[in-house]
C-alpha cells in the first residue's frame, strides 16, 4: 500500500537518459526517424524508449509539492491546521489571483520552451514542440477552484503538468509529437455559473456567445467577457477543436470520493464518467393541524417525501446506482402545521444510461405508490417529477485508458495497487473526450473530502499521479510513433 | 346526522317558558329561593326547570349566524367563494379591527342587562345577574383569528355566548347565580407570540409583566400593554381569577379537526387536551459529493432524519399518539452535495402523559439505533435531541362534562350523534381549567381545516353547538343551585 518516496538524489542516482543515451530503443521505431535530424544535446527520445526504460520516469516529487503550494499564495482560502499549507483555496476564475495563477502558469512554461496559446474563453495551451508537427498531447485540468475549496482538485492537474514539462525539458526529452499542458477556465462554474463552461465552448457543445455572457453570481455585474478582457486572458484564438485541436487528453484529478482510501488503492484507471440525472420531485398534500388531524386523515407531505428518500436509496441500491437529495424544502414551515408541500432534489447516477433508465421507472412507479398509500380520507397526496439535467455516461478512450493502466502498473508495480473506476463528478475531460481520445487519473483523497479547504492528498499520493501522468502522455506519443509508422 | 333546522317560527310555535311560566319545577329547588323576592316580570327559573322544559330551550339559528357573519366586517379576510360570507378572518389581536370587534361585544352585552370588566390583559367579562350573588358560571372564547384564519375559531364561541345572552334576556330567565361570556385576548399568540397569553395570565400561569412586554411580531415596536392601552382596553381590574373568578367555563370550539366529519357526528363532548411535547432534533452527517461517495462511505444526514420521521409516525401509531414534523432544514444545500446536518422538528401529542414517555423512550432508541447502522467508515452520524415545549395532559373536570353530555344528548336525542373527545390544540380552556371546573364542546370543521381562510362549520351545526352551550351553561347554573342547598 505504501510506496516509499526516496529523496530526488536516492531516486535518480543515475539519470535514467545517462544510460538510454547510448542505446537506440526499439529497432523498428528507431529506423523511422532519420538519424541526420538528430540533435545532438537531445539525451533521450520517446520513441525509442523500450517498457523498462520507460518505467523508470519520474517526476521530482519534492519540486511538484512544493511548486503546488507555492501557486496556492494566489487566493489562499480558510486556515485548518498550523502547517503554512494547511489552508484552503479562494481562487475564483478569472480574479485577481486566477490572473497571477495564469500569469506564473504562462511564465513558467514559457521558460521550459513551450508556444502558449490563449482562446477566446481564456483557455491556455502551453504547447512543447516535438519532433514532427502535430496536434499536442496534452496534460489539462484547472487552476480555479471553490470559494471555499481546496489545494488539489485542479491545481494538481496542471502541477503535475508543468512537472512533467520539467522532467521533459531538464532531461532532454523529444517526443515524437508536440506534448503540452492545457488550464481550462471556469471548471468549476462557481463564478460563472456553468461547470465545464471554457472546455464546452471548445468542444463545440456551449455557444461562445452564452458562454461569455455568463454573469457573475451573487448578482454582480461583471461577465465572464468582460473579466477575461480585465485580466488580459480574452485571447484571439478561436475557442474551438477545430483551432486548436488536441491529440489526446489526460486529466490527473483527486478522486473527490473515498473508494481508493477506503481499498488502499494508490491510482484509479478511470474508464468514463457516470450518467447522472437530476430531478425536482414535488409532493403535495394539506397542510393540517398536528394535534387534531389523526393518522387516517392526513395528507402529510413530508412523510411521503421521508418514505420516497428512503426508497430511492434502497432502489438504488438494488440497481447499482446512487440516489442522493441534497435540497428539501416544506411549507408552511410550522411545528404544530403538518406540511402541505414538500419539494426535494434527487440526484440519481449509475456506470450506465440503461441502469438509470430501470432505476428511474423504478422509482416513479415507487413514489406513486407511496402517494397512494399515504392518501387518505378523500385528501390526497400527489407527487410530480421535474427533470432539471441529464447526462449521459461518458466513454473514454481504450487507447489512452490502455496508456493510462501501463504507466500505473509501471509506477505501481503490482495491480493490485489500481483500480478501474468511472468518475462519479464532472471534469473537463468529459467535453474534451468528445473531440480527442481520453482517460483520467485518480489519486486518493482523505477522507473522500473535496471542495472544502480540508481537502487533502498526501504528498506521495500526488507524485505518484504525476509520474502516471507523465507516463502516460509519453507512452501516448510513443503510440502515435508506433502507429504512424 | 343530519338535523332539520326548522324555521324559528316551527321551531319555536310555542315558546317553552309560556308553557312553563306557571311550573315550580322540582319542589326541592324550588323551596331555596323565597317566593318574596321573585320578579313579577321573570317567565322562566331555571331551578325550577325539569329535564323535559330545559332540554327545549334552544338559539336562534338564524339570529346566530347572521350576527357571526355581521361580526366578520371587522378583519375581513381573503375570498374563497362568491357568497358575501365565503372570506377568511386577518383580525389580529388589538388590531382596529380587534378593537371595533370588542366595542360590538361590549355594546351588545351591555344592552342585554351586562355589568362589563375589562382586566388589565383586555380580557372582557360580560356579566349578567343571577338572583344570587356568586362567580359567574362563563361561556369563553376570543374573538381575534389568525392573519389567514377563518370565521369560526374562536369567534363561534363568543357568538353562541352572546346568543345564549339573547335568548336568557328575551325570554326574560332568570338564573340562580351569575352567568356570562368572556373574550380572551390574544388567544391564537399571532400577533403577540404566546398562544392563550391572557388566560394563562388571569390562571397565575404567566406573569403579568412578561405578557404586557410582548413585542408583536415581525418586528414592530408595539406591545401588548401599548396596544391595550392604544385601543382603550388595558382595564383597570387586576387579570387574576383571584380578583375575577369564574364559578365555571364552558368553551364551544370548531373541532379543528376531521373526526366529528368522518364519524358523522355533530358534539364532541371535550373530556381533557392530549399531552404534547415539542422537541428539535439534530442530524450531524458529513458533507459529501453525490457523484464521488458511495453508499457504504456516506454519513448522510437527510437518509437518517427521513428515516426517524418514518419511524417516528410508525412508533406513534403503535402507542396510540402522534407524531407530525412541520420543520426540517438542512445544510449546506446543493444538489449535488450529501446533506451534513439537519434540524427537524418533533410534535408528538397523546391523551395521557404516560403514553408521551413510552413514545419518547422508544424514539430515542430508535434514532440511536438508525444513526448506528447508517453510521459507516468512522464517519458517524450523531442524533441530539433539544427539548423546546412540554405540555401535560388536561383533564377536565366530570361536572362540566357531564353536563356538557346532558345537554348534548338533549339536543341531539341519539347519543351516537356525539362522542367523547380530546382536544387536539390548545385552547383558553386550558387554563381556565386550572382555576374552575371546565369543559368544551365540539361541532365539525368541513374537512377538518382550520387556521385557514376556507374554515368552515355549517350553520346547523353552529347551532347545535350553540344549542349545547346555551344548556350546559343553564344545567350548570341549575346543578350550582341543587348543590348549595
Ligand atoms: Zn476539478
Ligand atoms: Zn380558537
Amino acid at each position: 500500500m505504501t510506496r516509499t518516496i526516496l529523496p530526488r538524489s536516492s531516486r535518480f542516482p543515475i539519470l535514467p537518459w545517462r544510460k538510454f543515451s547510448s542505446l537506440t530503443g526499439p529497432r523498428s521505431a528507431a529506423r523511422a526517424i532519420s538519424t541526420a535530424t538528430r540533435d545532438p544535446r537531445t539525451k533521450m527520445r520517446t520513441w525509442e524508449l523500450d517498457e523498462q526504460h520507460l518505467s523508470k520516469i519520474r517526476v521530482n516529487p519534492t519540486r511538484l509539492i512544493d511548486e503546488l503550494h507555492y501557486t496556492c499564495q494566489w487566493g489562499t482560502g480558510q486556515r485548518w491546521g498550523k502547517a503554512d499549507s494547511e489552508t484552503g483555496m479562494s481562487r475564483l476564475a478569472l480574479s485577481d489571483a486566477d490572473k497571477l495563477a495564469r500569469d506564473w502558469f504562462v511564465d513558467t512554461t514559457k521558460s521550459l520552451g513551450c508556444k502558449i496559446s490563449v482562446d477566446a474563453m481564456g483557455n491556455t495551451f502551453a504547447i512543447r514542440p516535438g519532433r514532427e508537427d502535430g496536434p499536442p498531447t496534452c496534460a489539462g485540468s484547472h487552476l480555479d477552484t471553490q470559494p471555499s475549496g481546496g489545494r488539489y482538485d485542479g491545481i494538481l492537474g496542471i502541477l503535475a503538468g508543468v512537472e512533467m514539462l520539467k522532467v521533459l525539458s531538464e532531461n532532454r526529452v523529444e517526443t515524437a509529437f508536440p506534448v503540452g499542458v492545457v488550464n481550462w477556465t471556469n471548471e468549476e462554474g462557481a463564478r460563472f455559473p456553468i461547470s465545464m463552461v471554457s472546455s464546452g465552448v471548445w468542444a463545440g457543445e456551449i455557444p461562445l456567445d452564452r458562454a461569455h455572457g455568463l454573469k457573475e453570481v451573487g448578482g454582480g455585474s461583471h461577465t465572464m467577457k468582460s473579466e477575461l478582457e480585465r485580466i488580459g486572458y480574452l485571447g484571439s484564438l478561436p475557442a474551438s477543436y477545430e483551432a486548436m485541436p488536441l491529440a489526446a487528453h489526460f486529466e490527473l484529478h483527486i478522486e473527490q470520493g473515498p473508494i481508493l482510501e477506503t481499498e488502499k488503492q494508490k491510482i484509479g484507471i478511470v474508464k468514463g464518467v457516470q450518467a447522472y440525472r437530476w430531478y425536482t420531485v414535488e409532493v403535495d398534500g394539506q397542510e393540517a393541524h398536528t394535534g387534531t388531524t389523526p393518522f387516517n386523515s392526513r395528507a402529510d407531505a413530508l412523510l411521503a417525501a421521508a418514505r420516497m428518500i428512503c426508497t430511492s436509496h434502497t432502489a438504488a441500491a438494488d440497481h447499482g446506482a446512487l440516489a442522493s437529495t441534497g435540497i428539501l424544502t416544506l411549507s408552511p414551515g410550522s411545528v404544530n402545521t403538518i406540511p402541505g408541500k414538500v419539494t426535494f432534489s434527487l440526484d440519481i447516477r449509475a456506470p450506465t444510461d440503461h441502469i438509470l433508465d430501470k432505476l428511474e421507472e423504478h422509482l416513479k412507479s415507487d413514489f406513486d405508490f407511496i402517494v397512494s398509500t399515504e392518501s387518505t380520507h378523500g385528501l390526497g397526496l400527489a407527487v410530480s417529477w421535474q427533470t432539471d439535467s441529464v447526462s449521459p455516461a461518458i466513454h473514454f478512450h481504450d487507447d489512452c485508458i490502455s496508456t493510462v493502466r501501463a504507466s500505473a502498473n509501471a509506477i505501481l508495480g503490482d495491480d493490485k495497487l489500481s483500480r478501474e473506476m468511472v468518475s462519479g463528478a464532472g471534469h473537463d475531460s468529459v467535453y474534451a473526450s468528445r473531440r480527442c481520445p481520453t482517460s483520467m487519473i485518480f489519486v486518493p483523497s482523505r477522507n473522500g473530502i473535496s471542495h472544502n479547504p480540508k481537502e487533502y492528498t498526501s504528498p506521495e499520493d500526488c507524485a505518484i499521479g504525476a509520474d502516471v501522468l507523465l507516463q502516460s502522455v509519453l507512452r501516448y506519443d510513443r503510440l502515435r510513433f508506433a502507429r504512424k509508422v
